[in-house]
């Protein structure tokens, strides 16, 4: 089908949102459109412009016979930082403490527009790290680990407190609760990670890291390597974490006597600056 | 920031591929480029034509004072016969069978590309019905849920099968398990739903119905009205489902001396097919 420039243009940008993370050859969209690839590439560099300016990731184009373009999705500081607060806003409203210094979060992760942004701060963060597999545990990680793999285009698998029929064999693994110091156990369907497979721990509560350390020694026990961790809200507790350098987009603070819960800035955004982020927003 | 057309294109296509089901208003977007109305609404027109040819769904424009834009996902035809094409192919693998009649589906159900075009499906079988809230229950339909929550801009609900100290206070109700005959519980936070809330319940998995049922009596108890019930993979089997009016992706059967499983379409196409759905693809 012969497009004109408009038109390629209205596509490009919709099958580049979709197809986050992949090489797309110059010739796949030449033959798509029935174009030359001198105006491919020219399409490519106004997206690429726009793009960036509006903060919606990198366009990295690979010169050659084999080239391409690969879209790498990554939200800029500015619009993390809008994020951040309006999720602060809407978690220090009141009736959200419940019993065991826990945070009543369901709601929030509950929205779409709120976990698919979560996943793509977090992606931003892990931007320039190879990673093959998102990892969380079962329940309420799960929407969080599907944002930040759809921005990566990579497999998430589901640690789970006990097997099911449904997933055929598993590894378990016994691991101490960092908080009430018993014994759990976790289990990973033995199909689900290779060996020397990159994997980013990805959940949405931490109080002492128990879950996390267990994710990690369970991991191991696949010969996977994990490259990073990351949490949407950590507790703040006089207790060391049993994990380190883990990336928290929130911290959480409770006053024992009087109940008053504090939310902060977690270190996410220390990571972050690190970045190369030159990119500007609009709003 | 004044754009010029080609980069009001990438952006307004952007734009509304992350804000479906939301009224844009003209206003908006010409005070996003510093342009005149009539000018936003020539863009919008060559958008309109690229998603509807290109099979991403219907741009809904209102005229008037109030008027905009709604971005409307849905998947063509050709697109949805293919992505159930796929999935048959990957499910008749060999060593997907369990024991029980289950089959194994983790891989698939953990690989975003698939999820979220199986959300896209199930949306646009959905598209004319208006919905509150997308509900699953625990584990394995979230992924699903949330994809189709993120076209249709909803949130989700999470059915557990006990209730946990980070749900805060819950609704529970017994059911009886279609396939087991055993008595099971299910829970729901209390401030999950509202009274006449609209539901379409998303699961992975149906054998009998029985947790379908379910679902539907909790959302009874709370006031809520379930719309629809979509299901990724339902078995054939001898006895009648305990519910009807489900639409389905996928039906497996397995004859049960030589362990052979046959993976036909559901009923879904029958439903798409009597949708207004004029849209052809390009590949």
């Amino acid at each position: 089908m012969k497009l004109k420039r408009s038109s390629r243009l209205v596509d490009i940008t919709s099958y580049l949102l979709q197809h986050p993370h992949q090489l797309i050859s110059l010739s796949f969209f030449s033959d798509r459109y029935e174009s030359a690839k001198s105006s491919i590439s020219e399409d490519l560099a106004i997206v690429k412009d726009n793009f960036e300016s509006m903060g919606l990731g990198r366009l990295e184009t690979l010169a050659g016979a084999a080239g391409g373009v690969t879209y790498i999705p990554c939200m800029g500081g500015p619009e993390a930082e809008r994020l951040l607060d309006r999720l602060k806003e809407e978690l220090t409203e009141k009736d959200r403490l419940l019993p065991g210094g826990y945070l009543f979060m369901t709601d929030i992760l509950g929205r779409p527009e709120y976990v698919n942004a979560i996943g793509r701060l977090i992606a931003s963060v892990y931007i320039d790290e190879h990673i093959d597999t998102i990892m969380t545990m079962e329940t309420k990680g799960i929407p969080l680990a599907f944002a930040v793999a759809s921005q990566r285009n990579v497999p998430v698998v589901v640690v789970r407190r006990s097997s099911k029929v449904t997933e055929g064999s598993t590894v378990s693994i016994n691991y101490i609760s960092g908080s009430s110091k018993r014994i759990q156990t976790m289990v990973l369907p033995r199909r689900s990670l290779k060996e020397n497979s990159r994997v980013l721990i990805v959940d949405d509560f931490m109080k002492a890291g128990g879950t996390m350390k267990g994710m990690m020694n369970l991991s191991e026990e696949f010969g996977a390597i994990v490259v990073g961790m990351a949490v949407f809200v950590e507790k703040e507790d006089e207790q060391k974490k049993l994990v380190d350098h883990y990336t928290s987009l929130l911290k959480l603070s409770i006053t024992e006597q009087t109940s008053a819960l504090k939310i902060e800035y977690g270190n996410v955004m220390s990571q972050f600056s690190n970045r190369d982020n030159r990119s500007g927003t609009i709003n």
